[in-house]
């Protein structure tokens, strides 16, 4: 079949090995699957990711061999095609499925775009586990079901909040992980939520997904805007301020941009009390200076993934038309097409989302 | 009056004008005072403690002037000599009294102990603000009520951590923070607790207030021993170990150190789903790698000073004899040999806490 390898760090199109389901697992048909910065990331600095998440000791990176070719894509929908022989066949052939990018193996867990084993979304076909597929409701626009995973990445970064009925939300960077959490913040009722980016394309994005105020960085600080909504600004350490009997709105701000020297600026800028929720992967060394936030009670909550029950309730919320993600998708490929896609991603104007489309 | 007082980065034993109480003001008699590590550092380095405050635009630093003299001390026992004409006399005169840190003047608030108009626990007297003064128990000497400041500092970390039932809690260093942390999770029944710190002193004073276990880091990692307490070890991120459908209890460590390089290490050696409770004060700039905080999913939990109710009710602890700090105390001096103990303070081998006793 033929696939995108990643091979010496270039993405190749190429044909691959085919695929036999074995015990529990589904062969798909892959229809549609987004591009991904961390794919992005991925191609040219496999090595220092797999460094990480090794001394990290998380089990993202044991399936990985920078040397090896690999097929990215992780944000996929798919066409069941076959079940193995002793599957009880919960999604019947010719069902759309969306699954959590893992696959069990007889060898244990894949993460499936960032395996050695088996090919993630960017190749015609695929290895789904029975247990984990999600049906995809009638109605529901196989590019919308392929952003079940991007969203659900904004879904846990909410959960992992903590947040009052009337606390307000900063997120700085609408890229895909900001709309994501914009989206689901707006899916749970919270608000207002004050959104952040450079780029006049991200910010229109922003809009669409639900943020009560879009502001270009460059002109004004979130910051000072968030005194708009009447939330009385914390200027000294929760102890302080409960010291003068005071109450305080806890404001939580979601990084979503993942650079050095975000953290710190953002340590500077946000009210004490804050919780920064740390959903942008920085991937290189950062600074901070601790006490400017000990002097502030800040807390960084850093955020990863999402839980099977996130990744479904999103599916839901998509098909439900509660989050609406029609204007996300801004262009789509071919195998043939996903080299090129990948540097004009690099443009924050010129995509939001770009999704492959290995079988068209 | 006496008083020690910083003048040109050098501690002196010198005259400093006599007081009068305002409305509102009690004066006291100093009876002991804690020389604290934030004083050591303000010596050497007030100009960058005001800056580092006025960016975090916390009220700490509004009230310090680095060419101005300075009296230090704010972990203080004091004795009520005179209340000003109109006030309601809660606390009579000859009554031993503790206080939050804080006089309320008709300009403002004032940080006892880093006020460039109010002297701090180094003089011989001081004022104190009714609304805020407790009175000591009979019963407890005035050493031990003189560490009601340093250990509430532990009650309100402990309060800032999410501590589940069976959380083990990992102390890093047992200077005064960390033994003043130690002492509140075991007040509140919390553990296992596991203290680490490389001097033999201050592990013995770890085992005195009642840490489970105490280690050398130079020997072995407590991160390694957390496991002898059969605490399941979560190598991946939460969402991915929710992937599995494992649960896991999340380790919760105490940062009591604040020095460079602490947190990362911290990062790095701390199991999945680690909350940092960061109250060691680290001045400089310091070094962290987001990408393994987020495939690790931890929290750094910033904290600072305590509230009122939980300075009260650390008096409350030690007079009750729930936390006893009778080990505490490891030498006192006059005001004529604070200089000299600013110095021996900083080998933690010589001695845990010094008090300095102004009208002995």
């Amino acid at each position: 079949m033929r696939a995108v390898t990643r091979r010496n760090k270039q993405l190749i199109c190429d044909e691959v090995a085919d695929l036999t389901p074995g015990p529990g697992q589904i062969l798909d048909r892959t229809l549609a699957c987004g591009i991904c910065g961390s794919d992005l990331h991925a191609l040219h600095h496999m090595e220092h990711m797999i460094e990480t998440a090794t001394r990290a000791s998380g089990g993202f990176g044991t399936g990985f061999d920078p040397t090896a070719d690999t097929v990215f894509g992780h944000e996929f929908c798919a066409e069941v095609l076959d079940h193995d022989p002793g599957s009880t066949k919960t999604v019947r052939a010719g069902a759309r499925a969306v699954s959590v990018p893992v696959t069990l193996t007889e060898t244990g867990m894949e993460s499936l775009g960032y395996s050695k084993r088996l090919p993630g979304g960017f190749a015609e076909r695929m290895f789904l586990t029975q247990a984990m597929v999600l049906e995809v409701p009638n109605g529901l626009p196989t590019d919308q079901a392929a952003l079940t995973e991007p969203f659900a990445v904004g879904e846990h970064a909410v959960a992992m909040a903590r947040l009052d009925r009337d606390s307000v939300c900063i997120v700085i960077g609408c890229g895909p992980v900001g709309l994501a959490v914009i989206a689901s913040l707006k899916a749970h009722g919270h608000g207002p939520v004050i959104a952040t980016d450079y780029s006049p394309r991200r910010r229109a994005a922003a809009e669409k997904l639900g943020a009560d105020l879009v502001i270009d960085p460059s002109r004004e600080s979130p910051h000072a805007r968030r005194n708009a909504y009447g939330v009385p600004v914390q200027r000294a350490a929760l102890s302080m301020g409960r010291m003068m009997g005071k109450s305080f709105v806890r404001p939580v701000v979601f990084e979503c941009v993942g650079s050095p020297g975000i953290l710190q600026s953002l340590i500077e800028a946000s009210p004490a009390g804050a919780q920064i929720v740390v959903a942008g992967v920085c991937m290189e060394t950062d600074k901070i200076e601790p006490a400017i936030a000990i002097t502030k009670e800040m807390e960084l909550t850093f955020v990863f993934g999402y839980t099977p029950d996130e990744f479904t309730h999103t599916l839901r919320q998509i098909s439900g038309g509660i989050i609406d993600v029609s204007s996300v998708v801004s262009g789509k490929v071919g195998l043939d097409g996903v080299a090129d896609a990948s540097v004009t991603l690099g443009d924050p104007e010129a995509h939001v989302k770009i999704l492959v489309e290995a079988t068209r």
